[in-house]
């Protein structure tokens, strides 16, 4: 057993002093603004340092291997222990949050969820505004690095679609991890920098600017005001579309047109999915409420694009309370919830590509129920897709649903009501943000729930964010006999 | 075209006649109990039996044959063209329908689905309450009949599953297929005798027994008084319980049960883990009620299991308001709706067999997850199951949940509410019965539903009834090419 973990523990305190690094950013803002939070950074800073010390030394001059299983405990683990990590300075804070909200808000954080447990946000001291920002921009990079560097080498969900040869990348290609790691960071780094710079230019303060960026490029949500993205103008709101877009989509693109300079590079069958389901999402809610309420078109469309935009690429960000817009658009955007966007983004969801994969499935279905002796292949961005990968993208969805079910009944058996407790399972698996409901609807936030509840939507949202397969195999009694 | 229609409007006009034979039974009772309807009952039989030789004609001395498409558009077509026959009294009668709740109340009673749009049941004609008994008793033999001689021959949604040589069903074997009819037959009806006996037995009116044993060996639920079944004492629930749970178990196993005479020929996965589920949700409802309320175990015992029962075989009768349970149940009720009893049998929903299935299938990728080189096969009932059919089952939720989504869109377009729309879909497509909220919950109706909504959900019902892509077949373009 010893032998399982050492490995793994040796990665979790390598992280833990990436953390410790980060915590000296919040900590430095807050000498420089005066807020007095300096001491809960610092502090934490310390703690994790030393975490991190008790967990490499075992694991030190030895041999470093991980075979499949140790990858699975790996990628848990890890995400579990950021989560313990970034709570710290929450808990040490001057007004410290108590440790369930601490560790919501951080799983929040690093999931890119964006659900909060805090009110009136501006109030607070900005370092830990920022420290919240930072904590998903750091999730976000660290999904996109472990859907390229993970995920396809474990049979989770037909992520194996996505396992590429080196040839993929360019004819002079990127051999090796580390220099497909360090082009990852520098184009997340640029999209963030651009983002900021078109924020300010439109009139956010630099802070906001900085904050809303990082919280944008990797679909996050977190805002630092109570009214989320509401009290800024349409040209802050389309410059969120457009990143929070591109926050939507494989990063591993922008770096193969980069390396290729060609716009062919980006000719992809999730991206044009994912674009075209937008379109038709905007457009369709948009002549909905055109045709049934008197209300003025740019207005409209702006204010539809940006919360379509921002639940399907599971943001969570909010310009306005969606569900007073009737009842047609309650529904939508409670089944938007599911959807996520393209799979090596920041985002969450269900992912276009199993909905892609499932809809070629069913046409497929449909060609054999006609000619039952023709054969047909199911092709995917140009290849062929195994049988293996498709019965594993598509029984995603009956996992997905099976854990949405279970997780609203442990909701429900806390006490809250059928809406809260469905939509909030929901939003906290797709690591979308906003429920349904008086309560936790995207005017509300999760302060109210119960106690119990936290740590339900907790896990549900680490859940979500690993693809559901690569936590539940620690629950079998196979990979513990393994 | 007309080569490809002849055969099937032969068939439609053939069951016609059988309809119109079946109407002559409430018409008769009409002018025995002297409620005044006679007429409309005589007037309908008349006019389907038009209807019938009309279609009957053009197909009468020329071969016989129908080949794959031709199943499908008769299996679609017939439970149409059902549910317009069935409608006609109901239009005809003294106190008509209008057009839209004639059709819905005859989809309903036909799909066995039970939601209704009539109150006040009690002042109602007798022999209009024994129509829309006899509906959901034809139904629910029609549902019997269509699993064993069609589903298993079209690639629907693992079906194919259940493809069975003679040679499993005795060793004197039952060869033909109109033997197997005619055991079914007598099957279902022995079932039916012996419910409404125990009925009266136990406290019921004769006219009440018999209506009510044919909705409950059918699970369809429709019943005579407004109450449901809440007015009846605890052993005549208890009676509903038994023979709801035998109307959503497969049929032909009663039938091998019949020619074998031993008690192994009872054994088979799929009621197996539909007891056990039913055993498993009764026993966590009741002891969570008992827990957090102030309780008599043995009512609450009898309650939980009756409308337990009642959903998860999709019969859709109520003793009591389960919503006003809490909201546990509230939840809890929603998702069992989904579930449905065994394939081959009257009831609904998404069937045991497509969750056994994927959880095998599951349970295989865990497998798969930690030795990625080992080979194993899924065994279901003894026998190894074949990758097309895992995957098509499988398949059949994510199309499930995609035809849920655009149903309770369309019916939020016609401005039902968030959980009337989703709730109303769920009941409809797996031909439940009631839903959620104040007005379509167990203590609700559908008569305050929009026109449209009415034919949204008559619709679903008729979708859900045939397995979903019985129906999407007829709408894809590859069929009309074809």
């Amino acid at each position: 057993m010893l032998r399982l973990f050492r490995p793994v523990l040796f990665v979790c305190g390598l992280l833990a002093f990436v953390i410790a690094a980060l915590l000296l950013v919040p900590a430095l803002y807050s000498l420089f603004c005066g807020d007095g939070e300096y001491r809960a950074f610092f502090l934490a800073a310390c703690i994790v340092t030393l975490i991190g010390c008790t967990l490499v030394v075992p694991g030190l001059n030895r041999p470093f291997a991980l075979n499949a299983r140790q990858l699975y405990l790996l990628t848990s683990l890890s995400w579990l222990m950021l989560s313990f990590y970034s709570a710290l300075p929450l808990i040490l804070a001057n007004h410290p949050l108590n440790l369930s909200d601490a560790v919501f808000e951080a799983v929040s954080g690093i999931t890119t969820t964006g659900s909060t447990v805090l009110s009136q946000l501006n109030t607070l001291p900005p370092s830990i505004l920022l420290w919240r920002s930072m904590l998903q921009w750091i999730g976000g990079f660290g999904v996109i690095g472990m859907a390229v560097s993970i995920l396809p080498f474990l049979r989770v969900g037909g992520m194996r679609l996505f396992q590429t040869e080196s040839s993929d990348w360019s004819d002079k290609s990127l051999p090796r991890f580390h220099d497909l790691a360090r082009a990852l960071l520098s184009m997340y780094c640029g999209f963030t920098l651009m983002c900021a710079f078109c924020y300010w230019l439109a009139g956010m303060t630099a802070f906001d600017a900085i904050n809303h960026a990082m919280t944008t490029v990797s679909t996050g949500g977190y805002a630092t005001d109570d009214s989320s993205m509401g009290r800024f103008n349409n040209s802050i709101l389309w410059i969120s579309v457009v990143f929070m877009l591109l926050g939507g989509m494989p990063f591993t693109l922008f770096i193969r047109f980069m390396a290729q300079k060609r716009l062919a590079a980006l000719r992809d069958q999730q991206v044009y999915g994912f674009l075209l389901l937008v379109f038709a999402l905007v457009g369709l809610l948009t002549l909905q409420l055109l045709l049934t309420q008197e209300r003025d078109f740019f207005t409209t469309l702006t204010h539809v694009a940006f919360n379509i935009v921002s639940v399907i690429t599971t943001t969570g960000y909010a310009s306005q309370d969606y569900t007073m817009w009737g009842v047609f658009s309650v529904g939508l955007f409670f089944f938007v919830t599911f959807i996520g966007g393209c799979s090596g983004s920041t985002s969450g969801g269900m992912k276009i590509f199993r909905f892609q994969l499932s809809w070629l499935f069913l046409r497929d279905q449909m060609n054999k129920l006609v000619h039952p002796r023709g054969t047909f292949s199911i092709r995917y961005n140009g290849k062929t897709v195994s049988d293996d990968i498709m019965v594993s993208a598509v029984a995603f969805s009956f996992l997905f649903f099976l854990t949405l079910t279970i997780t609203s009944l442990a909701l429900a058996a806390t006490g809250l009501d059928f809406v809260t407790s469905l939509t909030g399972a929901a939003t906290a698996l797709t690591n979308v943000g906003p429920g349904l409901g008086d309560m936790i609807g995207p005017a509300g936030n999760f302060a109210q729930v119960t106690e119990s509840a936290k740590w339900i939507l907790s896990f549900a949202m680490i859940l979500g964010r690993l693809e559901l397969l690569t936590v539940m195999v620690l629950l079998s009694p196979v990979f513990w006999r393994g």
